[in-house]
């Protein structure tokens, strides 16, 4: 994984730099995510060796931080290597979503992973509640909770298996714990190169490796000017990558988007993600002409392993197109991608950089997201907000309940 | 379809109001979107109803402009009502993406629509000079483009059935023309109804109808407050909806992000879109407590047409959660829409507004279509702007066609 960044680094902030470090280094003894790059994966890899081999379909009842990161990494992954099992997931409440899953999974062939921090999420609860009505086969369900939280108590009665979040790991911070790990073990995933990726990164910062400058510097940029540049986008040129950025939103705005711990002022950068070369004809316009509020991050992808290639023909009127003739469409590609940072650079004001992981492959897909939830927990260090908690949802929670309440 | 505003009108802007109607009937006389939900669509019916009954999918490469809106469309009704025939869309350079789509369609039965407006774009004729390099069965394909575009004359060349954008209809505003409208009505939407709810807001704002009002009233609010709130998130409760969100950031994005005419001041509001309940657990955080640069308009679907229900069963220590027995998945979702509007209203400083459409069928989308077309149109107007034209995207083209011509 290389990280270049296209906009002015300041040296003289080395003072500050070091003691951002620091900070960083503390957080890391209280905050769990840091080290599940070297947690024990004996429990899972011993449940996945003895797992149902009938069992086709792995599903997942689980929402924003119980769901996105599986779903980023099996969608990474499935174009160049067929999962072992198919991976669903019910994450909303609209039923006409519902019905149509449930249409695609043969409830036989299945098996459901319930997966709750808290144990008491309504829209994965009230999921729960309609096919455990229908199947009450206990050896169906696998639970994913907190240690002592309702669900577990549930789980436990009816003797169903459970597994644990890991202390101090939040919801979007969990992907590299059971949360993910679990139900992508179950679907072929490789996950001890997809922790073997994470921990190069967790390596590269934190023992003075490439990343940790790069890393630092980008932080203090993005935490500098978080009110000049309060949108970042992760413009992303593969189709692979369309469900990595819907993690990187929850990742980014969840974390981010904060009252400042001292003054309670309202603060964030908003997280845009983006897939080229199709969002270039659409967002690209936004960001070439529009208001200066954003940075761009790029990511590409080294080596897409394919030959792919665009036949040496010539149409007739077309011919004009013939510089396509013989480039295989992983060059293409990637070339659109260079253009495209080109013709920024050119507007001389828009921040930009550039990640480029290696392959579609496991071990590169767990180094972008060690790589991001760093980079969030230092731009939270910075703008002094606490990133790990989200008191922002639970008024909308309290109303619904009253409604509920007022509704039996 | 309902529009209801939550944030302060001013009434004194009568004369305003006046004159942007006005500006919008004067640019109704030659931009072309504005009249098309009364086009003339026997072409396209008799087209349809003679097509080949072995065709199983129908097959769009385009990009942008060229497929988002059939998309959007597509997989809206897809839950309710089967396709007659599925569709599928190239709209990547990805050779991964491009390999897994390949591997989904069985080429004979398919149909494929080649869809590029100006008939030289590069995502589109590269993927065509593939398949045709290896098919040149020319009843294989129909084109859709500007009359007289290159792709035009190479279409009447080979004898393949060409269609033709109308005049003055830009790529974005292009879904309720032929290039939305024809791989719709080969996979069994009905067009008409589509056009129908177009028209109903088109009347209701053309012949001061309640949405006229409404889009006035909210158009000015957003071009008068576009530095302040200079993001819009559409949080629409429904992952139907998903795919008309990525057609709204287009439309939004490319329109409204442009140099000033008179200043070349880099103007422009963010669109966003979100889908609930999912995105409460990720995005909502970041708008309850994230900077105050954000309006929200949540989208409603008023009648899910489905009875299903939480049934009533109380699980052991989830006996708090008994609050959702009986409740259909239906109201559950609305109701969890109403408390995150009612959590953000407490909040005070956020503009809101609601858009309810009816169900999940033809008319709603038309007119959730043309309603953001036209609120599109009014804004551009007030913040002055070209909304039609896209030249940021030009250089980034111009560097990808040296860099071609370099690696020849």
């Amino acid at each position: 994984m290389k990280n270049r960044l296209y906009f002015n680094v300041n040296d003289r902030q080395t003072e500050d730099k070091t003691a951002l470090f620091s900070a960083i280094k503390e957080e890391r003894l209280h905050i769990g995510y840091y080290n599940l790059p070297e947690q024990n994966i004996e429990d899972i890899s011993a449940y996945t060796q003895v797992f149902d081999g009938n069992i086709e379909n792995i599903v997942v009842l689980g929402i924003g931080g119980s769901s996105l990161g599986a779903r980023a990494i099996y969608e990474f992954l499935k174009p160049v290597k067929a999962p072992t099992r198919k991976l669903f997931f019910f994450e909303s409440t609209d039923p006409l979503n519902i019905m149509d899953l449930l249409s695609k999974i043969d409830i036989e062939k299945s098996h459901f992973l319930i997966i709750s921090k808290s144990g008491s999420t309504v829209e994965t609860i009230s999921i729960f509640k309609y096919l455990y009505a229908k199947h009450q086969d206990v050896s169906m369900y696998t639970f994913i909770t907190d240690e002592g939280s309702a669900l577990d108590k549930f789980a436990t009665q009816i003797g169903s298996k459970t597994f644990y979040l890991p202390a101090e790991v939040g919801g979007r911070f969990s992907v590299l714990s059971v949360v993910g790990l679990l139900p992508l073990a179950l679907c072929g995933v490789d996950i001890t190169a997809l922790l073997k990726g994470a921990n190069k990164v967790k390596e590269s910062f934190f023992n003075d490796g490439y990343l940790k400058e790069s890393l630092l510097n980008k932080a203090m940029f993005y935490a500098k000017y978080h009110t000049t540049y309060n949108i970042n986008c992760v413009f992303a040129y593969s189709e692979t990558l369309r469900y990595f950025s819907e993690w990187y939103v929850q990742l980014w705005g969840e974390s981010l988007g904060k009252k400042q711990k001292n003054s309670a002022f309202n603060v964030g950068v908003t997280p845009i993600g983006l897939i080229g070369p199709k969002d270039q004809h659409s967002f690209l316009q936004l960001i070439v002409e529009g208001t200066r509020d954003k940075s761009v991050t790029f990511i590409k992808i080294e080596d897409f392993q394919s030959e792919l290639t665009v036949p040496n023909i010539t149409l007739p009127y077309l011919e004009s197109l013939d510089t396509l003739n013989g480039i295989t469409f992983h060059d293409l590609i990637n070339m659109q991608c260079d253009s495209v940072i080109e013709a920024l650079q050119l507007e001389g004001d828009i921040p930009l950089d550039e990640i480029i992981i290696e392959r579609v492959d496991e071990e590169s897909m767990g180094a972008l997201i060690y790589y991001y939830e760093l980079l969030t927990s230092l731009v939270g260090q910075l703008i002094n907000v606490n990133t790990y908690n989200q008191p922002g949802v639970e008024s909308g929670k309290i109303i619904l309940k009253k409604k509920l309440e007022k509704n039996r």
